[in-house]
């Protein structure tokens, strides 16, 4: 039977909540004065329903079921855990905390999204005050997982536990602070950048979106993997942390920032920084650790390309670039078969077998269709490209990482609107025939959708390539239909 | 012919930019002292063209051919643009600086790679100081686009243009800082959290794992497509940008970092971060900037979840949980055409015209015949497996990233060394059919390395489904030989 969590205030943050333990499979009851609280949980709900159906094919529990309350009590009363998350002001939180204390059962955790009030202050006049602790997250509250934990002066250990252990059914990342500091952790890095920003902006040194730029563009996609502490572990070479305290140490006397109260670089602090460090790696060397972030870097850049955005949108403008630079025509199409393209074998394209993935002959392929559409002329810009419509491949032999190909392309037939072609893919080490791919490609006009005849151009191109390729053999692979002989 | 750039200065940040500019078509020459310069820039460039294989398809230019001098002004000689990236001390920059200035011919711009010493100091001995700008980039600098801009006193405002046209054809994003300000923008954000950090170690809050563990959980996932002004937008709801410094604004004036020097929020400097924040939304509602937001982050965990890492290893954990309570299936294999394999469109298989590779296409259909090998009882330790030996696809539709997509599968035919399969590819959410794959798989002794008959209860199992099968429709492109039509 699902669980029902109390939820005191909507908004940003607890209809964030709400969203996430109702598609964890958990009910919901609310409580906020605002008239609007039930429609922003509902937007916010939609929102996690769409972002979640992305994210994950995993089975997802049956989602639980959204009930407006009146009053705190109401909330509290029947839940099996609390969050609260009300406007960032000590006695509001304290109120609401205290009358919903005094309708829940004695054992039922109290989990406050203070961004950074002490859990002691905010547990004042509970009931059983050993039950708060933080539960602070991060909007939006359904997406991203971390949630700090951080216990008052008399919050049993068992509490931290159990919200834990909460979090986690949800799929989010628990981090405990071990010390009752306002904002915690996270919330201390990210005030001292927000105010850096402000200052930016009130000195007009930057626009806000100069700010966002500086971050986006740069530092803000190693942090969506990694934290400061890694990455400069990592920036400091084979000779890691201390190597690079030793660097950029001396810089923390520079006025690089209003924030010119730094810690005195003492052995001591330097030991710990070095040995805390070491620990993080957990004996990982810098070549593993460099080309782990870089693997993410690549990922989290691809990423944001399929939404032509951020850092995806400069790769997205560099690739069409690269594109209208490379040599759209090289011979005149005389050679017979054509000699287009050549590839290595990447280390990711080898699968469990340690060959590489069929897949992968075909992306060779499709790469050497892209090099005869270059080589023909076709401009991306002008409204038109040639799609493939079939393939048939015929695998000879296996290729393993790091090997050369190479193919060669035979053009079999063509209209107006129609290119047959016939590539093979040989390893150019001793020769071998790979593979072979046929291939029909229909001219299609990019804007209409729809079949079209190509540009005169193209079409003069393809005739010359034609007549150099008319004398060939025709490929005895060519032409076939699949079946089991007889 | 391939342009030339000088570099001073090698160790991470030179050898980053060597890795750079080599890939990008330029030949370059490398002034360091250290023996060991060579080296990392050899490491540096082996990274980068892993690096870039794994980021992109583009056709990329020829690379270019490094070779390391022995004085700066030998880098500097003949190269068309000088790019230092020497230790954080200003004399070292300024006397390399000058060195190379007096070898490059006057026109010939400099860009110092500097985290934050002012330009017009480091300018201050050149022979034509006018052509030195600042060009900080961020490391890896082969793969992080941002590159800060930032003029001296004496700097021409056409060194700065020039620079950011060197930059753009490296496929970076310039950002000039429109004032000159000790650490520029980018740095003066870093160093503020970074500066926190420290503190927080310092103060055994937390350690350097955790403070990494509060940004990359978190906080870290949105900067790596937003700043914190448009996700703070965003945060405001539809009242925007002022509505969310009406809510934390006051927040400012609580000890919640060591910057505790804070901007005055006077009504100008409030309409100002409105007024900016709006240019910055250019016209896009909240709910429109909300999906931007979550879409961005869906792309960057699933990002790194492919190399199960900080939140995508959040997300591996919490899927296998889900599995693992999800209510177990399994079919005996009467369904006709089976069901075994949905997949979601990845953002990187998206290519140059916005939809997935043709190749993706066929990665899923060797997923659904790996199901099926699975689903027939195939154990890869018993010595035989089934090879694809031909496949026949037709492509009808187009996927988008993040579209889910399943997969069908019919047994069209079989002996004892073949099977003969017909899949089908449907995007899940309208059903409609985007490809079909018509496949030939053979049963190799992969000891013998030769075909050979599947064990006896393998066939059994394939009895069976083509049993349940003998009754489906043969599908329209099964047996088909590609051919233009008359």
């Amino acid at each position: 039977m699902a669980e029902t969590v109390g939820l005191l205030g909507g908004g940003v943050i607890g209809g964030g909540w709400a969203a996430r333990f109702l598609l964890g499979g958990w009910d919901a009851r609310l409580y906020d004065p605002s008239p609007d609280a039930e429609r922003v949980a509902g937007e916010m709900l939609a929102n996690a329903r769409r972002a979640l159906r992305r994210l994950t094919l995993a089975p997802l529990p049956e989602e639980g079921a959204l009930s407006v309350v009146r009053t705190p009590e109401e909330a509290a009363d029947g839940a099996a855990f609390v969050q609260e998350s009300a406007p960032e002001r000590e006695g509001v939180k304290r109120d609401l905390l205290a009358a919903a204390s005094r309708a829940a059962d004695a054992s039922v955790v109290f989990a406050s999204s203070t961004s950074g009030l002490l859990p002691t202050r905010l547990a004042a006049d509970m009931e059983h005050p050993e039950r708060l602790t933080v539960g602070h997250p991060f909007n939006p509250v359904y997406l991203l997982p971390l949630v700090e934990l951080c216990g008052g002066e008399r919050t049993a250990p068992e509490t931290l536990e159990r919200a834990a252990a909460v979090y986690r059914g949800l799929g989010m990342r628990p981090l405990v602070v071990r010390r009752e500091v306002d904002a915690f952790v996270a919330d201390r890095l990210l005030e001292a950048l927000w105010r850096e920003a402000l200052w930016l902006v009130a000195d007009d040194v930057a626009t806000v979106e100069e700010v966002d730029d500086a971050i986006r563009f740069g530092a803000g996609l190693r942090w969506a993997s990694m934290g400061p502490f890694l990455t400069y572990r990592i920036a400091g070479g084979e000779a890691g942390m201390r190597h690079f305290m030793e660097q950029f140490g001396p810089a923390l006397q520079l006025p690089w920032t209003k924030l010119t109260d730094v810690p005195e670089l003492t052995g001591a602090l330097l030991d710990t920084l070095a040995a805390q460090s070491d620990a993080q790696a957990a004996g990982r060397g810098v070549r593993e650790l460099e080309r782990l972030r870089d693997d993410c870097l690549v990922s989290v850049i691809q990423g944001l390309r399929a939404h032509d955005f951020g850092a995806g949108a400069v790769l997205a403008e560099h690739e069409r670039a690269l594109f209208a630079a490379a040599p759209a025509a090289g011979p005149g199409g005389d050679e017979a078969p054509l000699r287009l393209h050549s590839a290595v074998v990447a280390p990711e394209w080898i699968d469990y077998n340690g060959h590489a993935h069929e897949s992968r002959f075909l992306q060779v392929f499709g790469d050497t269709t892209d090099a005869l559409l270059r080589f023909i002329g076709l401009d991306l810009g002008a409204g038109g490209s040639y799609f493939t419509v079939e393939t048939h491949m015929s695998h000879l032999g296996q290729a393993r990482a790091e090997e050369r190909l190479n193919t060669t392309t035979q053009l079999l037939g063509h209209d107006e609107k129609r290119l047959h072609v016939f590539h093979s893919l040989y390893r150019t080490g001793d020769g071998a025939l790979l593979a072979t791919a046929e291939q029909m490609l229909l001219h299609v006009d990019t804007q209409a959708e729809r079949a079209a005849p190509a540009a005169p151009e193209l079409l003069a191109r393809i005739e010359r390539i034609a007549a150099a390729h008319a004398e060939l053999p025709r490929p005895d692979r060519a032409g076939r239909a699949i079946s089991i002989p007889a």
